[in-house]
């Protein structure tokens, strides 16, 4: 080893001390933030399974991938999208570079109405929003305000930080995962340039890790540098069968096990669950109005009604946050 | 060391070895296969430059990202794309299954012509017999069509495998790339499915490296295993400016190399070569009529017009098979 330049040798130590570390972080409670529940047994069965030599379960590392779902499933969705939120103060912020966006009534409201003024608009508009604000944005100018708006603003309820909303019990599972030699992956509805942000400070996960709903861009060869230029039309939409689509996109394989909440997971979690082999499939249900919110069946954001019915049915991990975690947040 | 389980002390121990190997390699001549040129050296130049801690041009590993044209970068695209010359086998293969095929003049054409009739063909109607044979098809059941075509037949011209026509000084970029932590992505106008196929056994690229042409699929939940079927239509088209925009959905970010060899990868070397610090992008010159092919401005298949003057004007390197390489194929 001292033959080796320093470089050599700081890289091979380095990668000694980080094997070493995940060798002892797999002794020890992975789920610390989890009650000593079903569910919580269950994430630890399956990843005992397929990643014992012994295990007739067994799954090489290459092809141990896991998916998550963002919003209801790594952090909150209520009473709406995080991104949605995010792009009616960024309408209201630039809406004097934007005379025309008076034409629009629904622009209008957010502009001038109350900061929850988004909230009253139908799902279409909302969206409509997003998209008016994005639009003509290249994808680094995006990605600054997205980062800007995220540092400097709450989540209107718990009036934490949008850094700080992210669940504890699911950072920890994709920790025991990644310790485990996963490939995590974030497979979001929202705009994949949205949720790299948000994925890469809330969430620990890298912009190469992010999957999500994508939108048409112009190329311009003419600026320096040269750029990608946000348009209004959507080319993807990562929700519903847009997941399984997104993901065999952009990996070429199903995953191993996926984490959902929603109606708009149920395709991810069919495609998964139903490939050879053990898999796991698992939903997080939002029953704890004391410490977050309850909803499902009768939702309009994050309505679960259908992938609950599948969930019994195929006998998928339905993880209640009220008995089965300790502490949500992180 | 000794307190570790076995598994763990067996990965620690590969974990060291693959370093050790990996500072060993970086001292012999990373790239046998070329001669001693300025294309070579330029090659070596940009990575010692930014690799260096001490270097103003200094790159962390995580942004070492390396994108890669495929046909005419890396293997042959004369008389015609490796794909479509797969699409024409598979047609004549199934077309007792699909008497709906008669109706079409140029898939009957393809059906009962010579061996070489889909050379007779426009390019629309090439694709287009592409996508027929592909639709309809599971992404699992289209990847071992590919995967036996590939392994079962030979290059028109080279009498060689498929399997061995990959440019080997291309591989030894690629390795050498590798060796000083580059991550390496395929960016190619082929559809992803057949792409991911060519570039695991020809390139020795896995599949979640590759960035392809994406054709819309519908997701059937109703079939077990749940599958995704491939649909006639084409979602986004890798090639010119469709290759930024699919590097940027895929990763999130811009390349720091790009390796290209006509006007389709245009806009993915301006992207990449106009970004901010040390940036290095490369056409490969076909000019080797003997061992290879000569074609650039006025070829149909890989036309190289816009793209070779914005090398010469920009100081791109232009690899000459002919000058720059010693030998040609693995």
């Amino acid at each position: 080893m001292n033959k080796l330049n320093p470089a050599t040798r700081r890289l091979a130590l380095a990668a000694l001390a980080l094997t070493l570390l995940a060798g002892c972080r797999q002794d020890s409670n992975p789920l610390p933030s989890w009650n000593p529940t079903s569910s919580r047994q269950a994430v630890i069965d399956f990843v005992k399974k397929v990643t014992d030599h012994g295990s007739p379960h067994y799954v090489a590392p290459a092809d141990r991938l896991a998916v998550f779902d963002n919003d209801g499933t790594l952090w909150p969705e209520q009473p709406l999208y995080v991104e949605v939120l995010f792009a009616a103060d960024q309408m209201k912020a630039v809406a004097s570079q934007h005379p025309e966006w008076k034409d629009t009534p629904a622009f209008q409201q957010v502009i001038t109405g109350s900061p929850d003024a988004i909230l009253g608009l139908e799902g279409k508009d909302q969206f409509a929003v997003a998209f008016a604000v994005h639009s003509g944005m290249t994808t680094e100018a995006y990605a600054n305000a997205v980062d800007v708006w995220l540092a400097t603003h709450k989540y209107p309820r718990f009036s934490k930080s949008y850094l700080d909303v992210a669940y504890q019990p699911m950072l920890e599972v994709i920790a025991y995962l990644r310790a485990n030699e996963f490939q995590v992956y974030s497979v979001t509805g929202a705009e994949v340039g949205f949720a790299r942000i948000a994925n890469a400070k809330s969430f620990g996960i890298p912009s190469d890790h992010v999957i999500g709903t994508l939108l048409k861009t112009t190329f311009d060869p003419t600026v320096n540098p040269a750029q990608l230029v946000a348009q209004p039309d959507v080319l993807l939409v990562d929700d519903g069968p847009g997941k399984p689509a997104s993901i065999s996109n952009v990996l070429g394989r199903r995953p191993l096990a996926a984490f959902g909440n929603s109606d708009g997971d149920l395709p991810m979690l069919q495609w998964t669950a139903s490939g050879t082999g053990l898999r796991f499939a698992a939903l997080v249900h939002h029953d704890d109005a004391d410490r977050e919110f309850a909803y499902d069946r009768s939702a309009t954001v994050g309505h679960l009604d259908k992938a609950l019915d599948a969930a019994k049915e195929k006998n998928w991990t339905v993880i209640s946050m009220k008995g089965d975690w300790k502490q949500i947040f992180k």
